[in-house]
């Protein structure tokens, strides 16, 4: 029985990506990282990925699995390789061995999403590609009360997108803070999963509370109405970073 | 006698550029910056920086002169203005009046360089254009004593390129120093002026004295034989960045 499965770690900047999932015609990270790997390995092997990111969005640590007919003797080596082959937009942190009960999606305990905001009048340019940049006054006072609003388990519906496949929308989010800094602030989200677009749908909707488009009280209404429509829109896919996915 | 004489800070994203200063067939900072004040302003103005940096060199803090025929009633709407018509990878930070003595190279006092090193394995895809990263064993101890060679006023002649138009080739260093991060260095310069890519030579030098291709005695020898040869090759332009630049 084949028990050669394996435990990659990556991060990468998902700017010039139509997204990890393979899409045909589009520049994906997982068929680049695939592509690398068939070169390498000789054999045709699919990576399962903790989740998938959307186009533009970056991760600092994305966790996949993937099987081998063969076993690898030397998974340093194997990372050197793949690293050497992709470009540099892309980078293995590491590939361990697993048991073959390892899944990169089913077996994810936690994930962390970060979602970077820049609020003074000029971006550093260094921050364009990784931050979203809001002008105009925002009332963080505001946006932190609204945050005790999203934690816990509750059904998501109104935060995700209409071609979401999910078929539950019940998600638990342990925790959700905001991270001020010199420049702007982080919102951090850590949960059990997450829906299509729900991080973004979030950030879009906690934006338009410290604008005062959405009053505090209105958060709760929006749940209940498990209708996208009545949430802010999607703050956009640059400013998202998958920031860590956890295992038992 | 015209005396509307400002000065203006600013800060951009190099990759893009063939550098600061206007070269024909290349897009420069200089050149973009005074199109969109000839766009705003309806004159035509030469901006005077404090310094070139080269192709693809960064810069947290440029400082340029400019003076204009009739005075200029609201620079914080110019300001915002300029930014409106320039690329997100060159943002003006303030622009200020100054007195018409003020000269943003000659009446400089001290300029600070940041070069930005990656030493572990893997970068991270999102510092590969603002950190030059090597591979290989360094010895940091074997740099922090090298920095002492470089510190005082000494003729650089050895660490500048042929083409410098520089005639005088001594430069006080005030500060340098090594700043250790999580996953590199920063080295931090600090002096009176920089002689055309010395700090890159510099970095290049320092480099080959942490991996031993160059003993710490062999600097003074560097130092005395006046000749570029001699030293290290020079660091390359996306780890450099231009971090501030003070005026009395």
């Amino acid at each position: 029985m084949q028990n050669n499965r394996y435990k990659m770690t990556l991060c990468y900047d998902g700017t010039n990506y139509a997204g990890w999932q393979i899409q045909k015609g589009e520049k994906t990270i997982q068929e680049s990282v695939e592509k690398a790997m068939e070169t390498v390995l000789r054999e045709k092997t699919s990576l399962v990925g903790s989740g998938r990111t959307d186009s533009g969005v970056h991760a600092l640590k994305q966790v996949a699995h993937f099987s081998t007919k063969t076993a690898i003797s030397d998974l340093a080596k194997l990372t050197y390789c793949l690293n050497g082959l992709l470009a540099k937009d892309i980078r293995i942190l590491s590939i361990e061995k697993v048991l073959s009960t390892f899944h990169a999606r089913y077996s994810v305990k936690k994930k962390s999403y970060h979602y970077h905001l820049t609020l003074c009048p000029y971006q550093k340019p260094f921050e364009k590609l990784y931050s979203y940049h809001v002008l105009g006054s925002i009332d963080l006072d505001l946006i932190e009360k609204a945050l005790l609003h999203f934690i816990g388990t509750k059904d998501f519906t109104s935060f995700t997108n209409v071609r979401s496949s999910a078929k539950k929308f019940t998600k638990t989010l342990f925790s959700l803070c905001l991270n001020k800094k010199a420049d702007g602030i982080i919102i951090e989200f850590i949960g059990n999963g997450f829906l299509y677009k729900m991080v973004r749908n979030i950030v879009g909707t906690l934006l338009d509370v410290g604008q005062k488009k959405i009053l505090l009280e209105d958060i709760p209404k929006i749940f209940a109405a498990k209708d996208r429509k009545k949430a802010g829109k999607s703050a956009p896919a640059h400013g998202l970073f998958l920031f860590d996915v956890e295992y038992e």
